[in-house]
């Protein structure tokens, strides 16, 4: 018989407060939960507000609220792990070692209620190896967001093995309710989703550069000029879905099953050497020149981004924000 | 000494009016360019200006001019090759075979000009084979659009053994005052760039798949809510930029090197078979569906991909538009 975990998680407790957990901090107070925030480094304390209110325009742009209007509701409670004792979901992002993440869920643990939600930002470790000597292992399990993670919406849920499906239903009940899109693994693998589609195309990459086809910069125009709106709008399968005509997906899998398995087939394995990384440098550097400068470069990125997702859109990665906080 | 290609290309020919053929000839028509279309086919030729039709609001809407403005410049000329005569570039949509596109390109060499430029829109052809036994090998060359080639503004130029690089130049010059945005490959590849970048994406997607991590409909919500919005607006290479901090891309490799091999490393090669397609189409069924069907499905993808291709980016594939043909 499972506790009964919170849907709604009015009280949020986040652990570190480096950039994803206020970006974490920013998106659960903008829309009125109370947000208390662990973080024993007192510089990354005096951060928290600035960098709640950096972010703050963007929340609002997105119509999930603005987190200025509950500066009441955020509690900044540096080393007081006891602040943490009647949060409903605690978002933890931590340094990714696994000793430090248990070291920390310990902690939680023994100040918050058996039925508080304890979900990992991790994006390199597995639920599993956290769950590991965890008084109430059910109740753990990975919420990683995507960069930036005040703006795109995707966080990825993975159980470990102990994971009990009740947390994982919550969890996912708990982020679409702050204008959130889960996807939820059925079972956890290294680099959970997706990062391992990006980790698939920038190998082919790397690839293209180290055969001298193309420079990253072309690689880069090459994805946002073609695939790159596609994907912000219909993910691949639905892309090939349309492009097999009336005949959908079935069709297209039947007619080009050669030209796919000979792209597997052709698709290249890099070196990935020092020579190899300059050429990627050099490339990334001539785009960044070429838009005016890093600066320059992150506020078009930042606007860009909130265009694209304010944008209608067949799939649900346009949600027109959160949802309130019951008061 | 090579012939003097035009930049401008004032006069376009079309060879071939199924859906790619039609979309150029609506792109440069709506520019005001004179648009000569060629195919043996009554039926196809019947179609030509309802599908211009169909596309003009979207061609208004980025911008790019109104081809129902320009009917006067539009021939269709049905079987008769001698029309091509006297054009700037021909764009070739012929079938996917490489006896059939030798044979058109023969045709076409019979009647056009030398410095007539000859630009194929094959996905799975070579341009050195192209070239072989061509008159004039040194103006043929790859440009490849990208589906829906309408909307999306990436051609990738390829170039074969015996391409003229003047050839290119010029080529690139008349994609560019249409309003597309070009990608010169240096030498030919299988697949070219983009569809490469494809197939490593599906290739790992089908293989979390078949490992039951999820199903596809997960997949494409993940890539439109995760990756797929930053691509439409950086690329890749970008975005591991500025996930570098201060240090950019160098930096970026530096910290993640290890955790990029091991990515690599653990990526997977699909089975493929029927059991796997069956569970791809159930995903891309179950995503139509909660969409409302195919007819809503591709009005909300064009409708969002004009959002997003109007939408202010920081790569240049939201161009405000082409150029007007000199009259």
């Amino acid at each position: 018989m499972h506790r009964a975990f919170s849907h709604d998680a009015a009280s949020i407790g986040i652990v570190g407060a480096g950039t994803i957990g206020t970006s974490w901090a920013a998106l659960f107070l903008a829309t009125g939960r109370h947000v208390t925030v662990v973080d024993s480094d007192p510089q990354a304390m005096a951060r928290l507000r600035p960098a709640i209110e950096a972010v703050a325009g963007d929340l609002v742009a997105l119509g999930v609220g603005d987190p200025r209007s509950h500066w009441d509701r955020l509690t900044a409670a540096g080393g007081d792990w006891s602040s943490l004792a009647g949060v409903d979901l605690v978002q933890e992002n931590g340094p990714e070692s696994l000793a430090a993440k248990r070291a920390i869920h310990a902690a939680v643990e023994e100040v918050v209620r058996p039925e508080t939600l304890i979900a990992s930002s991790t994006s390199g470790l597995m639920p599993s190896d956290l769950q590991d000597g965890a008084r109430h292992p059910d109740r753990i399990l990975i919420g990683h967001p995507f960069n930036p993670p005040h703006l795109l919406p995707l966080v990825e849920l993975v159980p470990g093995r102990q994971t009990a499906p009740e947390a994982v239903v919550a969890a996912d009940a708990v982020y679409r309710a702050v204008g959130k899109v889960p996807v939820v693994l059925r079972r956890e693998i290294a680099g959970h989703l997706a990062t391992r589609l990006v980790a698939a195309l920038w190998r082919e990459a790397v690839y293209l550069v180290e055969q001298g086809v193309c420079d990253l910069d072309d690689i880069d125009r090459a994805i946002a000029a073609g695939p790159g709106p596609r994907w912000a709008v219909l993910g691949q399968g639905l892309s090939y879905h349309l492009g097999g005509g009336a005949g959908g997906l079935a069709r297209f899998l039947e007619v080009f099953d050669a030209p796919i398995r000979s792209w597997w087939d052709d698709l290249g394995t890099p070196v990935f050497d020092a020579d190899s990384k300059q050429a990627l440098v050099a490339g990334a550097e001539a785009l960044e020149a070429s838009v005016g400068g890093r600066d320059a470069l992150i506020r078009q990125r930042n606007e860009a981004l909130l265009a694209v997702l304010r944008a209608p859109g067949p799939l649900s990665a346009r949600r027109p924000g959160g949802e309130r906080a019951p008061d």
